[in-house]
């Protein structure tokens, strides 16, 4: 999507350096940086370090450190010292994995002058099918945006709300729940977004108010106490998340904080819709609740807010006293029955075992 | 309560120095300041900078104020001057009024000669009948604990989960929704409490963390997004927290994001409570959603976080790009349909017209 008026993936070649680019989203949103990664280290830290984060964008820019090792030495030694390497940057990320089994099964069998430019064949293939899916997603999302527009005075804005950072930049391009607010801007519906700051991380504030703060599209960031509020007082007409993983059953598991707005929503009425690329359907879990791992982060991360100092650095401000415990669980699940609709790249299903299934036959 | 091991109030007459002390809260939790106000715009500063914050506590202090100014000089003039001064400070403060109204009426019919003997005692009064309310709401809510802990096995802890700071820091002592808590400690009851950091302002993180942790009472901090997840989990036994107002039919205004954790006590069969003193029940009000206007604070509140920075002064972290906007409603409204019970200082009452009624006949 735009930055600064200027259309951008979050992952390219480009072809006239001959490498591969992204954007260093550590910095986001106080310093917009490009950075190329022409190294396997490079591509290691990028996914390792969170330069790129995602799990489409993950993905992507495992496919490219694939390709780019095999200028440097397509031998079967390199193609699995690479993947072996890549994989250990983030073990338990399901598209990582996922790509990098893909590249090598793609690689193996070709001879050796053919693998360089095949892996960067299929690296683009890659990114182009997660673009082409996400704006899936904003297509089938539209048309329901454009109900709710067509319930409204004309000029009159649909007025969303979203948590966390489901957007281009946590994959190559349009992302998911945002990708139906960039169709309605494209379409010309008036939408404003309340964007849930999303503690502890602030992926809310440093990166969804980033993006649509970008692409122009008008929103106001609130703590993630507010959302209640103002589903209560009638000032939201929709609410859309993304996923990290939902079940056979459309449990929704994904960012902390999903589950009380999910409740919100059911209380006053409000649609409550998830976006997410079908690869991101768990069939194997029937109750997300019971079955669904929830991983308990650092408590620094709730008793440290990063942000910009007034001289300009990034630092960190601490809000508790210095001994203060915490804890710190990073997702949550939205059971099924507070989901309106499931938006996916095949259309809008139910969140139950026979929307997903009737939807993706097996 | 206990700071450092030594019993402690919000706000006390020194006998041997002959002045008012108070805990300057503007250094909480990173320092524990105690400061004397001598003149009048010690005590006027006092309040509007939030030195002291907390309906009750704002009564003692402007009742404090008064009784100084009449050692100054406790003429008519004097009198109705510094009524005006600490009126003007915080002028929609319900408790500022109802003190600085109490003082005057009793003082002004007096000889000046009587004025201030007459007016520290009655100081002294405020604070003390304060104190003595809150103990009551922690008796009452003591029982409930109690029957919570009785259900479990020995050693077990009671897991309470609250929000903000309803805690001693906002009254003289004792605090209201905090006031179980400590009887619970004092009567033998393993307690262990989730403390919501409550973003914007964070007084759960800044305030009730630091109370909790001085009091030796086991707690840890949960960003506003993990309560759910933790009562989805059976982690929490029983949500307290206080309240500003609640109408005469029990619906709670309180700070943003109570609503949020209401939704999850309800939809997982938590009980959830709120702690009150009665004089914040307004009995002109029946329908909080309707009626109760919602302030809302400066964007600046969500777009920057305050704390102590790496070199140990206090600063801001920005989370936000330079030109977000952001929206910051500071209360919202627990309808009465959600609240198991008003812990008040007369008992416990239903969260309804005729609990509240029966209670307080009028």
């Amino acid at each position: 999507m735009k930055v600064g008026g200027k259309h951008t993936r979050s992952i390219w070649y480009d072809t006239t350096a001959q490498e591969v680019r992204i954007i260093d989203q550590r910095w986001l949103p106080h310093e917009f940086r490009i950075v190329p990664l022409i190294t396997r280290s490079d591509f290691a830290a990028a996914i390792r370090d969170m330069w790129v984060r995602g799990a489409p964008l993950i993905g992507a820019t495992a496919a490219y450190g694939m390709a780019q090792a095999m200028i440097d030495d397509p031998s079967d030694a390199n193609l699995n010292t690479t993947y072996d390497a890549l994989h250990a940057t983030r073990p338990t990320a399901i598209n990582l994995r996922w790509a990098l089994d893909l590249m090598r099964s793609l690689l193996a069998p070709l001879p050796t002058t053919d693998r360089a430019t095949t892996a960067f064949a299929k690296a683009a293939v890659i990114c182009d099918e997660d673009v082409e899916c996400n704006r899936m997603i904003g297509v089938h999302g539209l048309k329901i945006i454009q109900q709710i527009a067509a319930t409204k005075p004309a000029g009159d804005p649909v007025r969303l709300l979203t948590h966390c950072n489901a957007g281009w930049l946590a994959t190559v391009d349009w992302g998911t729940a945002t990708s139906p607010m960039y169709h309605a801007q494209q379409a010309g519906i008036p939408i404003h977004v309340f964007v849930d700051e999303t503690r502890p991380r602030n992926q809310g504030a440093l990166l969804t108010a980033w993006e649509l703060g970008e692409h122009g599209i008008s929103h106001d960031l609130i703590v993630d106490n507010a959302g209640g509020h103002l589903m209560q007082r009638g000032e939201v007409d929709m609410v859309i998340v993304g996923t990290d993983r939902t079940t056979a059953t459309g449990d929704v598991c994904n960012k902390i904080g999903t589950y009380l707005k999910a409740l919100a929503a059911q209380d006053n009425g409000v649609p409550f819709y998830v976006a997410l690329p079908s690869p991101t359907i768990d069939w194997t879990v029937r109750d997300g609740l019971a079955e669904i791992p929830i991983e308990e982060r650092d408590g620094r991360e709730v008793t440290h807010v990063q942000g910009k100092l007034a001289d300009g650095t990034t630092g960190e401000a601490q809000i508790s006293p210095d001994s203060t415990p915490a804890r710190n669980p990073a997702f949550d699940v939205t059971p099924a029955r507070l989901v309106t609709g499931l938006i996916t790249e095949a259309g809008v299903a139910e969140a139950s075992e026979k929307g997903l299934s009737q939807m993706f036959p097996r």
